[in-house]
């Protein structure tokens, strides 16, 4: 490909995630070619922002992908299984956000930070890591090649926007007093993900297991999570004990955090100054604040982590492994 | 005191709290001879409901306990510092919501279905403990005496109602999109509590570490607390991963859990049955569900609990300890 003119696809274009793909492509100056549109035969034809261009949607078939270089895909998993090979076979570099092709052996799995170096096996396939899993482990990395890993216990504070435009509009309408057919209220309650046949864990859950995994390269890596959704908007919060295998000083873990590409530390209790959802909206890095020395452990840290799921979490991670594609 | 007909006083009767503790009064049929409601000298005069009847609220002064049996205070630390002694004095049982007097030494912090006992060295006033305190506390004392607790690693999802009627008007007028001076917007945002001078740990988190311990009799208690205020109505939720003493199987840790009193188990995830604020909301339990074996460490067991924390975790408890006074 023409590293200075890459011709690009976004795939899902008209959704949360793949509106906010074209914005990042644009802000981030990525040296695009040709930007295509592409999604389903039902919003072919609607318009979407690139910048201050309207881009016309096409209906993705199995030729969209003739002459593109990379493919940003957020379509959902069954697109993803059908038409990334497509593209695949069609010499196009497909970076998915979905959740299909992530624990496949010959994809990788990549948060640039933190395993830049996983791209370079690919077979036309890299994969986006789920939104959660990608704002953790960069503190984790920081840490880990500091100290050691030893044990994570996590809980989440996940935007509804993780539900897509759907989870937005349920919230919107039971805001405004309406009754909708949803099993759980999302205004003013908390609520889980979708279960996963008989697995007493969500199907966010499994993933954030299986995925830190890979992208730390430690099958064994001790994890525990508790993924929760929350009536919340702009960013995802996560609540981290941490347990490492080497002493540290408080003033070290936290130099250690912020000297890590990609993480802003905001962590000024006293002042009321932390990371919130608010705070982390909009912006492209991962806020970690709240740190802590746990003394209920040996060697255990607490953090507090916020980033814009749409953005770090997805969009902004997809257009940074594209990045590195033409960098290397 | 004849407990047939006992004297009641709740001060602060036009709070949040001191509102719910005049219903649950009334819900419980708790024998009540006269009632009085008592405030600040700004709501003297207002009229607050008990039942089907209107009571007038009368301003606070230091004879206002002459004749009272039971006085039930929700009206900040500074009223209980000044007015639980004067109540005392009067020979009247002060059960004070407050935090000022919980870790006062000769004071008892009482959860009836975990430490009923502890009142039994009462001086006239006995303590309510903090909302969040109160419902991890029964499922801890139902683990604890089956299994041994080791640690205890616990992030919270609070309702901004804990911050009273100001916590609530605040997301009102945020959802409405009005602006506030408020330096966080709780509206579709995470926030946390109020620092501590100069402590990493927030007020809230503080309190959680006493009163656990002071609670389950257990000075060296391992705990980790992360408190986190939402945007949620009618309950606080709770991330608990705990380490148990000795080896448990899931089913029965989950019969420990649902034969203790006063929790009730709600666990199906495959269903997406489990508990949540709005379950939670209005009822005098302590739910709990996502019970699930952690891994991750010898022992390891996962929890979620969900209750009201003007109800169980304020009102309702501060009832079941006048009960308690009246049987023993």
């Amino acid at each position: 490909m023409n590293k200075e003119k890459v011709n690009v696809a976004v795939v899902g274009a008209t959704g949360l995630v793949g509106r906010t793909m074209l914005q990042v492509l644009k802000e981030r100056n990525f040296p695009c070619g040709s930007v295509k549109a592409l999604a389903s035969a039902r919003t072919a034809g609607q318009f979407v922002e690139f910048g201050s261009e309207k881009i016309i949607v096409e209906e993705l078939i199995s030729t969209s992908f003739d002459g593109v270089d990379i493919a940003l895909f957020s379509a959902g998993s069954d697109v993803s299984r059908v038409f990334a090979p497509i593209a695949a076979d069609a010499g196009c570099i497909v970076i998915d956000n979905g959740s299909y092709w992530r624990m496949h052996e010959d994809v990788p799995l990549c948060v640039p930070e933190v395993n830049p170096e996983s791209i370079k096996s690919h077979k036309n396939i890299i994969a986006n890591p789920n939104c959660s899993t990608i704002q953790l482990v960069l503190p984790l990395k920081a840490l880990d090649e500091a100290f050691g890993l030893k044990r994570v216990v996590c809980s989440t504070y996940q935007s509804i926007s993780g539900a897509g435009q759907k989870g937005l509009d349920q919230l919107d309408s039971e805001v405004s007093g309406e009754k909708t057919n949803c099993k759980h209220r999302i205004a003013f309650n908390t609520m889980f993900h979708s279960s996963y046949g008989d697995s007493e864990f969500t199907q966010e859950e499994r993933k954030m297991f299986a995925e830190t995994r890979k992208i730390m390269n430690n099958k064994d890596l001790r994890l525990a999570f508790t993924c929760v959704r929350l009536p919340v908007l702009g960013g995802h919060g996560e609540s981290v004990n941490l347990e490492l295998k080497s002493p540290f000083t408080l003033d070290g873990a936290k130099k250690v955090l912020s000297d890590f590409e990609g993480i802003v530390l905001v962590d000024d209790l006293a002042n009321d100054i932390y990371p919130t959802a608010q705070l982390a909206s909009g912006k492209d890095e991962v806020f970690v604040g709240r740190v802590r020395l746990d003394d209920s452990v040996e060697n255990g840290l607490y953090l507090w982590i916020s980033a814009d799921n749409l953005r770090k979490g997805a969009a902004t991670n997809a257009v940074q492994i594209a990045e590195l594609l033409i960098d290397s």
